[in-house]
């Protein structure tokens, strides 16, 4: 075997695709020497493109079939069956690949993973997983979650995305599993709406885009917070401006945190209470820009976590980064 | 191999233990005949005695010892190292079996599986595990979650346990995993007391043991309901007969069940958007004696549930009952 394998994350915004060298034999020993698990998962090669305003399945199947046989082409392998996996922003059904719904890459309903399968021929095998699901492997793989047996890995981004590791695979259920973002805090009629439609998911109260919309409106309606002057205007307001405002005492800032992180923090303990995991591994954008809304969380977290459960649980930061998504897609993608 | 094995299911009333001929051969089959696979799942020749009153661990391990002897004796392979499986009623800690708590059978800090190695001696390969785990690997092997990859299995009775396979494996993470009683429903200041001491488990709101004392007290305090006809006294209310008063329009009833109902429901929606499993099977004293209470919480997790995971779910009841316990026990006792 070669060992190469390529791994995309295909996103909202952005479109990645790397190949990697190495990457299954560094996994395969997970307890082993972490200096050559950091450099096989080192991309040997890569390109990224943004989506853009096309984005219609096909055209968009296109480019990233262009962008595989440019990297085959570029490392020299143009003609080896390389292995390709795929980090996905939405919800899959089914283990072939197929797109239910994906509010940011705007499709519905697309046999994406046959598509691709199509377009490059029956020489590349295509893995398609949820996005925080192949980063959660790629963590479990090669970041924070090497070593153990089982994590959750849960990503405070724009939405809000997870990923579990159970018994040493990735839990993808029917193909949907752990929609960490659409568990539900609220069932009463103060519940929040959600970008999925539906009232009172987590991610309508923790989700960064969520987070800043909220804070905005009620900033506009007359709510004083620092938040604004260390943002410029109050539609610059975002989480980490509420955070640094928040870290200095300001009382708006301090309330909404005192909202979200304590909601946070039981969908964690929840979750923790469930899978009892070796590791719950946090990462995404809007976490690491919120040290005092993670300190709520991790609070609350300990205060409803099942005691048991916490006894053997050791919370870690993402490691990999940007990097976990095609990290994780070329994990899937075996060879 | 003999494809022999012995079962146990450890209570807080109840110790019973059943040996198993052919079980891990027709477990191996899911799609096969469901016939030989009944057969299977019944014991060859099986015990039960009550826990009573001497709850220490060294009499209560010597007799299920005894026990154990007095089955292979019975069925005449009192030299074969048949290996043994124990559902205990407890939270675990380790792939070992020992015992963190159990409020049930009284134990605390007791390392119940070495105990047990010691007495039985090397021949016997000795299993433990949560009690609601065992039923679920015996659901999944030998009843409703036959043929597919991944369940949840949530039993409401006198307290409400569960238990999960995940891509064909037993979710046990560090020994206390699927501790779905203990998942947080409400933490304002009217979260009510759990029998674990924390506040807010869904245990305390739809657990059999708490509904009856809630029940009990209320109707004590003045409420009215017709369950007390039904039942003869205030003190014998239980689940049964205020699901029987609920199904005739008794307000009191229905009031309790729109509450406990929805809670309920949402603990299922959030563990089914998590698992995204082919099936959810529930089971349990409580649940098989309370359809409205059942009808009002599968109607919650309709509307609580991320859309996605709901299309390849179905729910079903546990099938084995009573046999749920010794069968899983005897399901991962291997051999």
């Amino acid at each position: 075997m070669t060992d190469l394998a390529i791994g995309i994350d295909l996103g909202g915004t952005n479109m990645r695709a790397a190949l990697f060298r190495g990457l299954q034999a560094a996994a395969a020993t997970p307890h082993g020497d972490a200096e050559s698990a950091a450099v096989a998962a080192r991309p040997v090669v890569e390109r990224r493109e943004k989506v853009g305003s096309e984005r219609d399945p096909e055209p968009v199947i296109a480019r990233l079939a262009a962008m595989i046989q440019g990297l085959l082409a570029e490392a020299g392998c143009a003609d080896l069956p390389v292995p390709v996996g795929i980090g996905f922003a939405g919800m899959l059904r089914g283990d072939r690949g197929y797109v239910v719904t994906s509010p940011n890459v705007g499709w519905r309903e697309v046999p994406f993973g046959d598509l691709l399968r199509a377009k490059l021929g029956p020489r590349h095998n295509v893995a398609v997983e949820n996005d925080a699901n192949a980063i959660a492997w790629g963590e479990y793989h090669m970041g924070a979650g090497r070593g153990v047996k089982d994590i959750v890995v849960v990503y405070v981004g724009t939405g809000i995305g997870g990923g579990a590791v159970v018994n040493r695979t990735l839990v993808n259920g029917s193909g949907a599993a752990l929609e960490i973002g659409h568990v539900k805090v609220v069932w009463d009629e103060t519940a929040r709406r959600c970008a999925c439609g539906l009232k009172g998911c987590i991610e309508a109260y923790a989700g960064g885009e969520q987070i800043s919309r909220r804070a905005r409106a009620e900033l506009a309606g007359g709510a004083r917070s620092a938040a604004v002057e260390l943002a410029g205007s109050i539609e610059a307001v975002n989480p980490g401006h509420l955070d640094a405002a928040a870290a200095e005492g300001d009382d708006y800032a301090l309330g909404l945190w005192a909202e979200v992180g304590p909601l946070l923090g039981v969908v964690l303990a929840n979750a923790v209470t469930l899978f009892n995991p070796q590791r719950l591994i946090l990462g995404g954008g809007v976490l690491s820009r919120t040290p005092v809304l993670r300190e709520h969380a991790i609070a609350a977290l300990h205060v409803a976590v099942n005691p048991p459960a916490v006894e053997s649980l050791v919370v870690e930061n993402a490691v990999l980064g940007d990097d976990a998504g095609v990290v994780g897609g070329a994990l899937l993608a075996g060879g």
